[in-house]
């Protein structure tokens, strides 16, 4: 199998990614959870800052479901800022004078790495569904070759929110001689129920459309965009806190006095929520929704150690600070106490930080000034305890 | 206008609904919030028990979004139990040998009260969307028509939960005089941002689905199936708590060993959720679900009060008692407590229970002794006041 890069197929066939782009599988195949493979396949990443001498001052930033690798400049298809600005750069606290900054469009992803809108050398057609399952296992399997090809033995520190989170979990319980500290933030061990529930709603609401062509709908020049809109609407909400909707938008209403006594969009946050629809289509493949979605429903730390999370990080030297917010319901804190718990139980080296903060899940990606000192103290504590230096010695 | 029965129309045409049919708006037209008229139109309603001589005994039970007349019977389209069965009957809280219970379909609704599915006079087809949109004080306008036809001068108690619960609160504020003693439960006062945003994720599953033909369907044979499903899939998760979730389901695999690595609903979870999609667009009507769900978000009975809820129930000599359930995460406590505070700053007589459930929002609807003593307590409190014998006295 080999993997174009992102500019070759789909919707995206006018953009050129800017960054980097390395081939994997190369030698030996990725093997994947499910038992196929994956061989001579892009991987599409970007980074920030240098890589020190011995290359001991990497950060790998995990990005989360709808993330990718463009942390920290204006986003190539929309013009945005870079989706954590307010933490990688000059000074900040992922600081690019000290620190080097890794981002990798996961596996499964629609940003340049392989994943369903790439094309299968099998057929010359858009992977769609025979694209192989990927778990958050595979995700992490296939950082670690990119690693070996930058030669970087041990990572700094691994960082993320979310799904990222999800992988920052991954890469201490399986690598954990990769990692010298961890922060998992808004994350969970374990998919719930829940979780899992308001993701087969996005899915189901994907392949409801009839333009998502059994997943086809590269091959016939279609996007399920009405589909892949309302998934993103549903799972919106669960980003968002009560509390932050009623802040944004309470009840009121969107360029007009009075109801209009229709189906329009009279209130705000009705229109707000259909804008993040339509803008979502525009940057997201439908099937990669499906592939990342699946992914985290499957991720489940315990039972795979058979329901003792403890067992995860048996041993591990990796320093650890988790962080959660109190009004995130997705993955709320309950969560990371049990991973805190199950790290503690092994006497690991673990803070746990609850950060105050009314915008629920989304709250990692926000200006939430406490969160930022704090994770900028344990990176300098870290740091220390690592060595680094303030600037990059070359 | 005319509405025919429900029996008449579309998807079920060949149901023929039992119970009553009252035809109101004969004399004059009901006028709308929106400033429309219905005349000569039908509502669907059910009775249970014996109304005494002096018409003193009547419940009127208002139902909830998806609910209809059906209470303690089976339901004529699924054959399933009535939906408060636990609740209604001999000896049971709604005690048939007590009181005399009524359920009227709300006018918008889909068994056999007009609404968007019935046929439109004027031009011999569903209304659709020429059907006026409706708000909850329109709904309990309409029953209070009933009532006049009924000759029932004052209502024993109207209870509810959900939406039913709003239907409570518009009585008791509008019609004081009517109502010896109100139940609201598991409601609101006004729809949150965040109930707005779940309900519109549900409309415009339904607006997106080709069949659904601008409203038209009917006309065409065809019905929004997928839509209407993903809006019940999407809703149902509101209605249970993350607990309820965990206790049903957890991570429980359906109906295999290992997951599947593909898209098939292999937690039971998705497997539930599916269903509860599929078997609602049996029994409901796409456009209904889209007008009622436009009457929750419309109803803020704070700000019709000039944001001043308590003055919704100045000199008011109902009796109330609120009910909430602390894992309802739809309408949170909190929101009980706004409309108990309302109700003790007129000095109204008011008590307030918060059970503790883990069943969510649908808690009203489960077995729950604790609510269903406490219930019938405050109904025998309020029937002592009243002078309400414990047998019915024709």
């Amino acid at each position: 199998m080999s993997g174009p890069t992102g500019g070759k197929s789909g919707e995206n066939s006018t953009i050129s990614l800017p960054g980097h782009q390395a081939q994997l599988g190369v030698q030996a195949p990725l093997r994947l959870d499910s038992g196929a493979e994956l061989s001579n396949f892009t991987v599409a990443y970007q980074t920030y800052g240098q890589l020190n001498a011995d290359k001991s001052n990497a950060i790998l930033v995990c990005h989360a479901l709808t993330g990718d690798q463009f942390i920290a400049e204006s986003h190539p298809m929309t013009g945005k800022p870079g989706w954590w600005e307010i933490m990688v750069g000059p000074g900040k606290p992922l600081d690019t004078d000290r620190y080097f900054i890794i981002c990798v469009n996961i596996i499964g992803g629609c940003m340049g790495t392989i994943g369903p809108k790439e094309i299968n050398p099998a057929n010359g057609k858009p992977w769609a569904l025979d694209f192989p399952v990927i778990t958050v296992g595979d995700m992490v399997r296939a950082q670690t070759l990119l690693l070996d090809q930058l030669e970087i033995e041990q990572l700094f520190c691994v960082v993320g929110g979310s799904m990222g989170g999800m992988q920052v979990l991954e890469w201490a319980a399986k690598y954990p001689e990769r990692v010298f500290s961890a922060v998992p933030i808004a994350t969970t061990a374990k998919h719930s129920a829940q979780n899992i529930a308001f993701h087969e709603v996005g899915r189901q609401a994907i392949m409801a459309d009839p333009d998502w062509c059994d997943g086809q709908y590269l091959s016939f020049g279609k996007v399920p965009s009405r589909g892949l809109s309302i998934a993103r609407m549903a799972a919106h909400i669960t980003y968002l806190s009560d509390m932050a909707l009623l802040r944004k938008f309470g009840r009121r209403l969107q360029d007009r006095d009075s109801v209009s006594y229709g189906f329009d969009a009279d209130f705000q946050v009705e229109s707000y929520l259909r804008h993040q629809g339509s803008t979502f289509v525009d940057r997201f493949d439908a099937n990669s929704y499906l592939y990342i979605t699946r992914a985290m429903d499957y991720f489940d730390l315990v039972s795979e150690y058979n329901g003792v999370l403890a067992n995860a990080f048996k041993d591990t030297k990796t320093r650890f600070c988790v962080f959660s917010f109190t009004s995130d319901w997705l993955y709320p804190t309950e969560e990371s106490r049990l991973i805190v718990r199950a790290l503690n139980a092994v006497a690991a080296n673990v803070s746990f930080v609850e950060i105050d903060s009314d915008a629920g899940h989304d709250a990692f990606l926000v200006d939430e000034p406490e969160f930022e000192k704090l994770l900028a103290g344990f990176l300098e504590g870290a740091a220390e305890h690592r060595g680094l230096p303030r600037v990059v010695k070359q």
